[in-house]
């Protein structure tokens, strides 16, 4: 397994503490090992992370690969001190990423780049990052972080990129939707990564509140709890789906743009989705709240959000019952939530 | 392949014209697919980017993956409001950072935080990369760009992340060096992606200097170009080894620390380098020039650049002879630099 390496272009002369960034990383050692698949190879030479493919597993092997960042979710964290959560974020957002194909995440390599590399952020940061890969069984393979004082101020970025592996008959990818398929909403845990500029705007901008704060609409948590919930993760309920051989004909992850920008993503040609805004579970309260704080139009908020639905999941009719009893054993509430008909590649929501 | 993605948290009303990035985008679809190798799938689903292991080929495949920043160059790049080569150094250092393993590069991805997508940055940037993943055979496999105005003033940051495969059996590794080995230096193009903030300082605050100089030691070059002069990528020069069979016993890719810090990271126990700086080629003279201006002691000097070597192939005695006819044969300058001792894993450069 690669090292994770720190890579600090401030000068020494500046009175950067270069041991700082050693101390740390020997801190994390045994939660980034705890990562290791037994496929991930032991470090040697020590500049890429390596990885078997396990041949005698894989038959037409196809890797799934994605690269992706936080948001400005990371501006919340910072403005909490609280960065494990943006860590699981950015790993589930990424394995959502691949998984809705039906690739098996099986390693991540993240990159930090930060001003100046302080404690306990990093062991934040990067521990959140193992706790995640390890609730998942994918190996956090390698990283760089990047100290540039010069670039970035007191903010951060955080940029993932997950590999998976998927049997090339396996692959989910949406062609075979068709009229009649119905679409099952799994339960979102939050705003997840996306939103977050509008949400600071509405709430922290105009409506002036503090993080504080704990309106009674969040039944008990602060605002910034609220915000900073992490990104679900929906691999396992896919994988349980995948080994049932439920018809799984078409995956959406619901991220920026909701679901009138992500569904459309994996229809094919010549269908169109009606979703019933009254048939989706219970969204967590934190959507409300910003709709009536911020007076937002209902169509917009599904423009911006995803409004309580974090995945899509395709199926023909005659599945629709143990594609939900999968993700209820999963622990994940799913509902009924549309229909796929006969028209072209977009979206209606009906409120 | 999957499409490369804008992600733009400005919200609407904040009058960000939404159409610059698919317009961009389609401007570059051809840069991008002529990127596009056999084992690439065509898009589909288009949230992560699909790639097959080719069975026929590799018989113990083992990936190797690196993930990583331009760095503080990207602040150079944006004072010359140049941004192509920083495309090539992203990719080509990522490049290098694999193929010391014996990996051939197979698939990219790249992410771009910015604070507000512009033209003609965003092409440059893209198709810079694209270009630099085409010599190499490499795919542009997806992206992402986060558009953050909050998080990113005018400065943007680059990450890529590179896929390669090597065979378990033929995994460079460095644990076969022995007392007795040869350390081949191949010429780096100038300061490749490392040691940005201290030749900033000492050229631009100390003395003073622009980006649009022409200082007679750098031979007719501005300033400016010869600080952007793109990351060398060393991989034919790799390939063309492996496949004459030379036993490349390690290479060291030259980064941030210099020799000093990059050759000890392949070294087995035992054994320490010593380097006569009298061997080594002729180094760029942006070298040189940096170290006069700012009266900068060579050992140390030597901790922050890669003083003009940008790899180091450590070979058996017999070995030099076709490893030095290989470099020259595919364009690479290269010299023998240095030699392998019993001693602890350190490294020595007599000045």
């Amino acid at each position: 397994m690669e090292a994770h390496k720190v890579k600090s272009e401030a000068y020494k002369a500046a009175g950067v503490d270069i041991d700082l960034a050693g101390r740390l990383l020997s801190g994390l050692k045994e939660s980034i090992s705890a990562t290791r698949r037994p496929e991930a190879l032991a470090p040697i030479g020590g500049f890429g992370g390596l990885f078997r493919i396990d041949l005698a597993r894989w038959r037409h092997p196809i890797l799934v690969s994605s690269i992706d960042g936080v948001g400005t979710k990371l501006m919340i964290a910072n403005m909490m001190n609280k960065h494990d959560t943006v860590g699981h974020d950015i790993v589930n957002h990424c394995i959502n990423d691949i998984a809705v194909q039906g690739a098996e995440p099986v390693y991540f390599m993240d990159y930090i780049g930060i001003g100046r590399l302080r404690s306990p952020l990093y062991e934040q940061v990067i521990g959140g990052m193992a706790e995640a890969c390890k609730a998942q069984n994918v190996t956090l393979l390698g990283g760089e972080t990047a100290e540039m004082p010069g670039m970035y101020g007191e903010d951060y970025d955080l940029v993932g990129c997950i590999t998976g592996i998927v049997e090339e008959e396996h692959i989910i990818s949406g062609e075979k939707i068709r009229p009649g398929h119905i679409a099952i909403g799994l339960k979102s845990s939050g705003l997840h990564t996306n939103g977050y500029s509008l949400a600071r705007r509405i709430l922290l901008e105009q409506a002036g509140l503090s993080l504080d704060s704990r309106p009674e609409q969040l039944q008990g948590r602060s605002l910034g709890e609220a915000l900073l919930e992490p990104h679900r993760c929906y691999w396992p309920a896919i994988r349980k789906a995948m080994q049932a051989r439920i018809a799984l004909d078409g995956i959406a992850h619901i991220t920026g743009g909701g679901l009138y920008d992500n569904v459309p993503r994996v229809l094919p040609e010549g269908v169109m989705v009606r979703f019933e805004a009254a048939n989706i579970h219970e969204a967590p309260p934190l959507f409300e709240f910003i709709q009536n704080c911020g007076q937002v139009d209902p169509h917009e908020m599904y423009r911006v959000f995803n409004m309580g639905v974090g995945m899509v999941w395709f199926v023909p009719e005659q599945d629709v019952g143990n594609a939900l009893e999968v993700c209820l054993g999963e622990g994940y509430e799913a509902a009924v939530i549309g229909k796929v008909f006969a028209g072209e590649g977009n979206v209606e929501i009906i409120l």
